[in-house]
């Protein structure tokens, strides 16, 4: 069975996940503690980031980018990049903007230093970073807010993987009660509908050890 | 005529600079100081990153990585991303290795702390980041060298986008005079093979106010 390797809070597997259940693709799922350094992951993928995607003919196919464009070139019923070349440079460039930006402003400040730092055992929540992380959230709030208003999904007319990346992200910071969803009615009522979809079931039923996310978590009407 | 709008020293835009020139598409070249945050320029690029590509047509396509992926789907000629779907995520792995992990492990630590805090005008080098990007180098060489040797190719048995991503990173690397090429011939030997492409002339060329490359930058039996 194809076996996708993750962390149950790692955007870029959430992702893949949302992005294999919308291709209708099924999958195993099997937890990486990537930081054991486990010689037999090092060789499926040598940087030793989640997620990997395994496929039954052993191709192994890391990094949550490199994943979504094989997905769609492997598997290209229900696509998610877009049709013509300008709608795929505003799916890719938006993709890039929440994997790339709003990770290093956002999830980063927060998911890495209340998440990553206490599972991997390197210490605690550094207080500027949550500071910054929580400023920089308002902001991108409104943008996403914008988007969502001004276009039926986050890239135009089509779902796509703008959509899946922004929200991977935001189910993150929301399971750590992260998100004043009350800063953009726009981007929340986007959120619902993205929460709403089966692919992202699953996502609302993880559980991890120690954390709790709050009562509004798995709400599809929050 | 189409325009990109890059650094001389960014290691994304000279990648850009060389698949243009590998597909044998024309293109003007146009500085962009994107700390300036020039309003012409944010509604090119939202994100304010370099590059930016601007077509004939008027579709401005931000980040190199989408800017790569457009130019393969707008330009099939001279393929640079491979043909099957292992080529085609080997050549998105590695190229997501150097734009990602070697640019967090080497390029921040060298180029960001000497030439864009410098250009920008907010601050010396951190001495703790230079050791770390030094080391970090090393054992990247070593990496690369061990594909070198035992690939014709950075990704196989062609060239592709994954050797440009790297070529680039270590150019602006090596124009800083930070590469001890003695760390691994075999390394040495696959830049000393990328940089004798006409491609690759243009960035040789280049130069920067208040700083002079190393002797063997521009040589090409260096």
């Amino acid at each position: 069975m194809r076996t996708l390797y993750h962390l149950p809070l790692c955007p870029y597997s959430r992702k893949v996940r949302l992005v294999l259940a919308e291709k209708r693709l099924p999958f195993d799922l099997q937890v990486e503690k990537v930081w054991e350094r486990r010689p037999e992951y090092l060789l499926l993928n040598p940087a030793a980031t989640t997620p990997t995607l395994e496929e039954d003919n052993g191709l192994a196919v890391p990094d949550s980018g490199v994943i979504c464009e094989y997905l769609e070139e492997a598997y290209p019923d229900n696509p998610l990049l877009g049709e013509t070349l300008g709608e795929r440079v505003e799916v890719r460039r938006l993709r890039a903007w929440f994997d790339g930006k709003f990770a290093d402003e956002v999830t980063r400040n927060l998911n890495g230093e209340k998440y990553l730092k206490r599972i991997s055992g390197i210490g605690h929540p550094d207080a500027s970073a949550l500071r910054a992380g929580y400023a920089n959230l308002r902001e991108h709030l409104h943008y996403l807010g914008w988007l969502a208003e001004t276009r039926k999904w986050l890239a135009g007319s089509h779902i796509s993987l703008a959509d899946f990346a922004a929200a991977a992200h935001l189910s993150v910071l929301d399971f750590q009660g992260d998100v004043d969803w009350s800063v953009s009615p726009a981007a929340r009522d986007w959120y619902a509908r993205m929460k709403s979809r089966p692919s992202f079931r699953p996502l609302l039923a993880d559980r991890v050890p120690g954390m709790m996310p709050p009562e509004h978590y798995a709400d599809l009407d929050f």
